[in-house]
């Protein structure tokens, strides 16, 4: 297993800022940047590095390169998905002015320039890490004719038993998601965006997430979700020789607008909190599999020691029972799936039945998600202790082609190849 | 007029703390605490004393004193507000026992002790600046039997011709403000203090709120809003000589169980963000009286520059408008009428109408809600060019006691009284 606590490598004189959460390092494409003149203004934030707190508006993620922005970065405090259709009579030229225009607003943006002075929400805040990240749903390519550009890859998942799922809350023909250290950079963000699409496209959907702010923990630990627990700890990581292959489609890949990009799986998955809390700790690890207060594997150690699957308890039982969560969902239970997940919590409120309308926006990465994410879900789906208290809401699945290049938009590989 | 750039004083050996986009500074009954252990980890925070990232999560507010927290802190960038009603049979004893365990759950999490394990959500984080605040509705005390000591002021709000009130979101019996810096923070406290109700009282009606992190601008600037105006300029300041006349009651105020406790008003104002940013800048800035930019007068200056309410352009007209808000919510025009405003943004994604469901979770206090919030409302009511572009959606009104002495529980006073 990968050891978390390696140093931060340094890739063209700028240190590379260690992933609070997800994967070990923001790779290539995916640089964090500091803000109006580089060096002064970076961040060489992460959990044992802690930055001074202006830098929480000054760091800056750069656009364009091999990867969209919003895949390796750290998790930010808060998040966006909103998801389009076209508008009826829109087609492939519509489709490709918008990608454009959302294209150039995303960068300015993520520069910590403002968007449009009528809209402009955030003035005199930086760019706070914001990224904005576009996919492309099943149902785009028909609407544009470029049905013979679809990736098989974008085929629909398969039903699920545990399926609860809201179609007026799934899919979609375009998606995009941002996410930003600062609530009202990140509105400021989904504003701007909406507003660009004009007569072109419709909102579809759109949800709300977070995650914690940097600085609320001294701890160099991953992430929590709302039921408590670390999460993100067994992520792939940059550095693991076969990151890539997994995560992204490979330059030499199909199709080949697709070079450099990923595939988005979005779940809103919500959590039955009423029913989580009533367990008691002890209950609510052996459904994981790890430890709450710290994230280790119920067989010792510490976050990052690897679980000992094979160990039997004084009562004769498996200390990391048959059903937990983090026994079934690892890849050598998967025939080597993976996926890179890369969450928000979200938290709207109180739903109509009296419980909290929260959970996990679960939105993970992968360069094939049949043999990533649904491979994983048919086993989860069978036999995970944790699906007593969790329910999947929504789904949706997105073909988030690789950055743009310079003076390029999003998608413009499919949308004039 | 105030000068916002004033140093912060000395109380106690412990710099005050600056308040983001509410008042001064911290007062007595508010301080903000280091964590464990006072000054190491004391947070020198403010737009213009940068504080380390890490002071985010280490920053404590002291529980008890003359006021509750949570009213002249800096705004947080995480809220929730939640409303309960005493379950039917439950009545005085009932209600004893549970401000008890709301009052001792409500210290703990202050000072950045986990939830109970079961619940705990936030293990490992630290206070972040958590606040939780308790207040009593008009509803409570018939239902209590303490009719007696309801304090006139509590009286209900009258109608407004420009309210479109959601009942079922408004009032309550018990109300709760909760602000942290940390999302998960604020949750697990949104979580455990709802545990804690247990069969006494059921949740009426919840929403969450947020600000802008901590750190998300340099610039020596009051907050913004969801129209990315800047919100809390002239707010009054504790250095006024009238301020805690304004805001608290007096210790000799009457009913005698409110002294040192101040009157919350809660509107759910949903901002027509689709209305609004269609108007040009320059409407933009008519409607409120002030810049977009940096929120200074139309007559011009900076942010904290006086407005000239005289003063006519060019085109013979006032360049503040007769109608603008901020000139027709002064406390000038209205008889001395002054508040508070510390509020939280909302945003709960898209509403039915497929228009943004967002604004502002307006809380305001005060000494008298009739010489506070109900004059101003009704002037703005009556010709207040914002009207074209809100809507009063909910409303509650909450006496909130002082802070409670050591060993003792919120509103102990009234309800052992
Ligand atoms: C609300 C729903 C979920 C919760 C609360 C949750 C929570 C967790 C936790 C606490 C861990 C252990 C720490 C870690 O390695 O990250 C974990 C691991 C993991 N989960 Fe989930 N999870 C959820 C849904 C899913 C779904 C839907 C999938 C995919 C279909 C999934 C796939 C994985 C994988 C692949 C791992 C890592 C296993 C390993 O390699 O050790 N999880 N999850
Ligand atoms: C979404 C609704 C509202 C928005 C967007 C809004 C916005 C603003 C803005 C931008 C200012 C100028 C800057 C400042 O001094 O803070 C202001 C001032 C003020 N507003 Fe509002 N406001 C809203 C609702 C209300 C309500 C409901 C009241 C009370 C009934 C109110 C009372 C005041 C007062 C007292 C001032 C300060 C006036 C002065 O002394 O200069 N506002 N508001």
């Amino acid at each position: 297993m990968q050891d978390k606590q390696d140093q931060a490598p340094t890739v063209d004189g700028i240190s590379r800022r260690r992933l609070l959460g997800t994967a070990g390092a923001v790779g290539a494409g995916g640089l964090v940047l500091g803000a109006a003149g580089g060096a002064a203004g970076y961040a060489a934030a992460g959990p044992d590095a802690p930055a001074a707190l202006s830098t929480l508006g000054s760091t800056q993620v750069a656009w364009g390169g091999e990867h969209q922005p919003g895949i390796l970065q750290p998790l930010q405090a808060r998040g966006h998905l909103i998801a389009f259709d076209l508008a009826p009579g829109a087609g492939r030229k519509e489709a490709a002015a918008l990608l454009r225009r959302w294209s150039a607003t995303a960068e300015r943006l993520m520069k910590g320039e403002v968007s449009d002075g009528a809209t402009a929400i955030a003035l005199d805040a930086g760019p706070s890490s914001l990224t904005v990240t576009f996919g492309f749903g099943h149902s785009f390519f028909s609407r544009t004719g470029l049905e013979k550009q679809r990736p098989d890859a974008l085929d629909p998942l398969p039903p699920f038993s545990s399926d609860r799922l809201d179609r007026k809350r799934s899919d979609g023909d375009l998606w995009i998601q941002i996410g930003a250290d600062d609530a009202l950079v990140a509105f400021d963000a989904l504003r701007a965006l909406q507003k660009d699409a004009g007569d072109a496209a419709r909102v579809r959907w759109q949800m709300n997430g977070f995650n914690r702010s940097p600085g609320a923990t001294a701890h160099p630990m991953t992430a929590r979700n709302l039921m408590g627990q670390v999460d993100g700890t067994n992520n792939p990581k940059p550095a693991e020789s076969d990151f890539d292959r997994r995560i992204f489609v490979p330059a030499s890949g199909e199709p080949a607008w697709m070079a450099g990009g990923s595939y988005a799986v979005v779940r809103r998955i919500r959590m039955l909190l009423d029913d989580w809390e009533k367990l008691s700790v002890d209950a609510q690890e052996k459904v994981i599999g790890r430890r709450k207060s710290d994230g280790a594997p119920l067989t010792g150690g510490t976050e990052t020691t690897e679980p000992d699957l094979d160990k039997v308890g004084a009562d004769g039982k498996a200390v990391i029972p048959a059903d937990a969560h983090a026994r079934i969902s690892r890849p050598d239970q998967n025939g080597g799936a993976a996926m890179l997940r890369r969450p928000f919590s979200y938290h709207d409120g109180i739903a109509a039945d009296g419980t909290p309308d929260a959970g996990l926006l679960f939105v993970c990465w992968q360069a094939d998600p049949l043999r990533g994410f649904t491979a994983v879900q048919r086993k989860l789906d069978r036999g995970d202790a944790l699906s007593s208290f969790i329910r999947h809401e929504s789904s949706g699945l997105f073909a988030v082609p690789g950055g743009p290049g310079k003076g390029e938009y999003v998608g413009q590989r499919l949308l004039e190849g």
